[in-house]
């Protein structure tokens, strides 16, 4: 089942052709999670995944800004959980938050990722969350690129629907 | 039932304090999108509105990067369409593309937005769709702050969920 979802968000994302990947290097092959994000079945497959993997207590569900806010509201849909948006840089106008939406102090957050490869945007995003006052219980990401592991060495808990092991 | 949904919408939303807008100008309110947008129950709720809104024969949902992708995700689900989601500029690597997710030409969409005072994002968005090929059947605003009557000036075909006269 697991395996059987892998290869099919694998086989929708991976683009065949001539890419010029974020660090500049070229690639024959691009990743592109728009793809599993904007297929509704796709997307609703992976946010079952998500909601099943949350541990037991969670108030709140969070994403970074981006692609992930797809994958979270579908997962706060099946799991009837509040969201908030963590952005890269808090707003600077209005509500001045870094942190879009409620998480009230003591929230126990599911921190969620479509993809991470270095976990540096899931760390970043994480720590924004905590300095407002609440806890990550767990980082659940949709695919986990070699992320997983750098989030746990900071000393988080993470689980992931599909692992996959970059090609480079 | 709509007039209800719109009072939630807004009492949800409405924030009081001392505010700096995003022209410049302080306000004692403030109107924080997120705040329905993060809200489980309201999502689910704008979002079926949104999706009984769209006339038939629609076959892509799209939506501008940025919140009203939780929307566009959550009538996705609903309608069971794919999603198109805009940036505002090209990406600067990989697909290199505006429009991420797959838009084949002649491709008739729905351009959904969360909330529109002025229309501008929202014609740009449906301009870089129409460059792809595809057309712009309807726009939906989920809450109209006055954006409608500029698109409509436009040529497109708009609907709301819930019009606010904005406050100034």
């Amino acid at each position: 089942m697991a395996n059987d979802l892998a290869s099919r968000l694998l086989a929708a994302s991976e683009l065949h052709g001539d890419f010029v990947l974020s660090s500049g290097r070229r690639s024959s092959v691009y990743f592109d999670k728009f793809r599993f994000l904007t297929d509704p079945d796709l997307l609703k497959e992976t946010a079952h995944a998500v909601a099943s993997a949350l541990p037991a207590g969670i108030t709140h569900l969070a994403a970074p800004e981006g692609a992930a806010t797809l994958l979270v509201a579908a997962v706060a849909l099946e799991a009837g959980l509040p969201i908030a948006v963590v952005r890269k840089e808090p707003k600077t106008y209005g509500t001045m938050s870094q942190v879009e939406g409620r998480v009230p102090q003591g929230a126990r957050v599911a921190l969620i990722e479509d993809v991470s490869t270095t976990g540096h945007q899931v760390r970043r995003a994480a720590e924004a969350l905590e300095q407002t006052g609440c806890t990550i219980e767990v980082i659940v990401l949709a695919i986990d690129r070699g992320g997983a592991q750098h989030l746990r060495e900071a000393g988080y808990r993470v689980t992931s629907v599909v692992e996959v092991r970059p090609a480079d």
